[in-house]
């Protein structure tokens, strides 16, 4: 479908529905169709073109519904859109259509014993706002909570804040199920319980319109958020991995940041020298006593000390210096770097991120999160700032970090399966197939779907007929 | 002292001391002098004739005060009892003397967020009782929580339910500081933290008087108990381990129970077929729907299913057929019977755990529990039950575990040493030497005691002036 056409069946679809929320004028369009994936130089000019014809925003799933039948009858493509906090242009459309902005669904449902219910488009800490005051917290979230909604941490996060105890989003347990909206002339509503769930997470929103959520929650603790400098980057290493590896020793969060990166961050580097390296942790008020014993140990030295309820009063936590934050300030410090995303090996990370710091020297320096993978090994994940020079160098530096046997997942590539090995599950392909069987949602996101005709795909993913 | 000896002395302290709470009858003072060591055919021989000249009972710090002067001056051994839960013989007194019934110090002292500090002798389900209502709840306690004391805990338990999150007690962040009385002619109270504080656990009670520790808790949950049985006991490995190994799925305890073993519940071996295979879980609430999938995968039936807190009211949790409850369970139908302490690989623990199970047949019968080790990393011990012939097919046993580098707890010994591995830290010994410089803590049970002159003692292995 090429411009024009799309032009006349918008203008059709907006005669139909004249009451919806409706944003038209191009340069506000063209804001709302980007999220972070500025953060890639390569990206930013591979997307650069690239935006929505219109914003809609559904106050009810009424008027969502009448949308979606109405896109199918045209068939004009569909994008969601949450907090736009992405670094993978996630969110941006590749054929035009209509951005669906989700942040009209914005309640918190239901709130049981460790279990939360909310819509797709809720922020993340409006949901701790609900849940706090019952002892109950999110078990993972980006950096970006403030802003990012649920829909997009569960259509394109990861994980991030809380890893370290309960693993990826995806890891059995922490997703409870959906409410899914099909992308059909009669769009039906599917309530789809865990495992088969996870089948629309992290397809950047391209196999099923999730309106609701329903996740496991964490207990919530007295946190304390500590910033501690090291003149040793091993050093600092031992420290947060010692940490990290203690199970008396109850955290929430624990990344490490080598010089220059803590000289980047302008509200806190006046506590420390530039050349100094960090760890940030978030720990439990009762396992901070061992803290001090700890440091001496790794010759480090507190720097910053916040309680995490005042943190979040002043809008001042130090996890937001964390996950793709730390990425940010760099990069307003520094528009030259960029970055990666990889995964050490869990038998083996320690030895691993000594020896890729040593070998790149200044052009990456390690940005290093500690987590439990899948499989509840401690283990951990970099998010490396790069010295940019050309996309060929970048992709030189990524195919180096997998000859050590560091997997990355490539934050420069738009392609579902390029961020993940070149890899989909045909399931996943599957739900599209079930759920949007004429393939509108931000058609070209899925590359599975332009060769499904190859794979063997099942009629019934989500076991619906089961039920 | 010979037995004649410390008679007189005792007379001379009964005589000066004649309000405290005695204990003299030898049938009496004989009973109180044992603890579970019976589980093992080699200590029931080895201590049969070991036991207290008398039983004191103090009522307060000052009561226990003066019988500790008292012993001093006359040079007589003191003997710590808490709930007498023990498997080890940990409490029986080698070379007679006084033994010290500390269940008289059961008092909560402080509760805060995520800590609690409690007299030694206090029953750990007791501290639960006062926690619970507060959120939380210990970390890890024995099977035996409802009679253990903490006291006991503290001198002779690892860890238990709870390990799977936490680690053994000794892990960094567990125990937070103890207070603790010196045998001295003067007896001094001092308040030690951790780190140093863990130096007098696990030492049995034999390198100070510990009054006091203050422990930090977990958050609680709402529990549900289930028994799942398997025909295979491969399957029921994997879905154990696939339990253990999810960071999404919330437990505080995970054990496996190869056949015959569930058949010797005689509570609950209506449930399921002799030949089966067992897994119990203690599964937060809002985990446990991700169960039925699993056991599905993995072959396996639900037999068993409780909330927690009604089995608590009943007394009938599932819990208490765990750890060292298993063994006793089985005792009580199979006197025959006695059981291993083991240790797997974390690498690589569960193709051992298949190996042993092939290796030996019915002759070592697996019992599983999953944990964490010190370093974070999930594993298995082992609690497996043995039919006992000879004490050198015993040996012979341990010594075939240990050539398939399976690390062995050995519960057949009673030297503190001998429990681990033969090996002592010296510091343990510079606390006694500190504390207890007579060696009146029941002597005979600290090898490294009488061969102090050879180790390089540390005068302050408590750091003790540095406050």
């Amino acid at each position: 479908m090429d411009s024009e056409q799309r032009k006349r069946a918008l203008a059709l679809i907006q005669q139909a529905l004249p009451d919806l929320e409706w944003t038209l004028q191009a340069p506000k369009v063209k804001r709302l169709s980007r999220d972070f994936h500025w953060f890639s130089p390569v990206l930013k000019q591979q997307l650069e073109h690239k935006q929505a014809d219109a914003v809609v925003r559904p106050r009810s799933e009424e008027e969502l519904k009448v949308l979606v039948k109405a896109c199918v009858q045209h068939r004009l493509p569909l994008i969601l859109r949450g907090g736009a906090t992405g670094n993978y242009g996630q969110l941006v459309p590749l054929q035009g259509g209509i951005l669906v902005d989700m942040t009209g669904f914005n309640q918190v449902l239901q709130l049981g014993e460790g279990v939360v219910r909310a819509q797709a488009g809720i922020r993340l800490a409006d949901i701790e706002t609900v849940t706090r005051p019952a002892g109950w917290e999110l078990r993972c979230m980006p950096s970006t909570y403030r802003l990012a909604s649920l829909g997009g941490l569960y259509g394109g996060g990861f994980g991030g804040i809380g890893s370290i105890n309960y693993g990826p989003l995806a890891a059995p347990g922490n997703v409870l199920g959906i409410k899914v909206m099909t992308m059909e002339a009669e769009p039906r509503i599917l309530e789809v319980p865990a495992p088969q769930a996870l089948l629309l997470h992290h397809a950047y929103g391209s196999n099923g319109i999730v309106l609701e959520v329903e996740l496991a929650l964490a207990p919530t603790h007295r946190w304390v958020e500590r910033l501690d400098v090291f003149d040793d980057f091993t050093d600092a290493l031992d420290y947060a991995n010692a940490f990290a590896r203690s199970p008396g020793l109850v955290k929430r969060q624990l990344a490490l940041l080598a010089a220059p990166i803590p000289s980047y961050f302008s509200h806190l580097n006046g506590h420390y020298r530039a050349s100094q390296h960090a760890v940030i942790s978030v720990i439990a008020q009762e396992s901070e006593g061992l803290c001090a014993g700890l440091l001496m140990k790794h010759r480090g030295h507190g720097a910053v000390r916040q309680a995490a309820d005042e943190a979040r009063e002043a809008n001042a936590s130090l996890m937001e210096y964390c996950w793709n934050h730390t990425t940010l300030h760099a990069l307003k410090v520094d528009s030259s770097l960029t970055y990666l995303q990889t995964a050490f090996d869990p038998a083996n990370y320690r030895r691993q991120i000594i020896a890729m710091a040593a070998l790149f020297g200044d052009e990456v320096i390690s940005h290093i999160e500690f987590l439990r993978d899948n499989d509840g090994n401690i283990t951990a994940s970099g998010l490396q700032l790069v010295r940019y020079s050309t996309a060929e160098r970048l992709n030189e530096i990524m195919q180096i970090f997998r000859d050590h046997d560091v997997k990355i997942n490539n934050p420069h590539v738009f392609h579902i399966e390029d961020g993940k090995q070149g890899e989909i599950k045909p399931e996943v392909v599957s739900v599209k197939q079930c759920l949007d069987p004429n393939g509108l949602m931000n058609p070209g996101k899925l590359r599975g779907w332009d060769v499904r005709d190859t794979l063997a795909l099942d009629n019934d993913p989500l076991l619906l007929t089961d039920r």
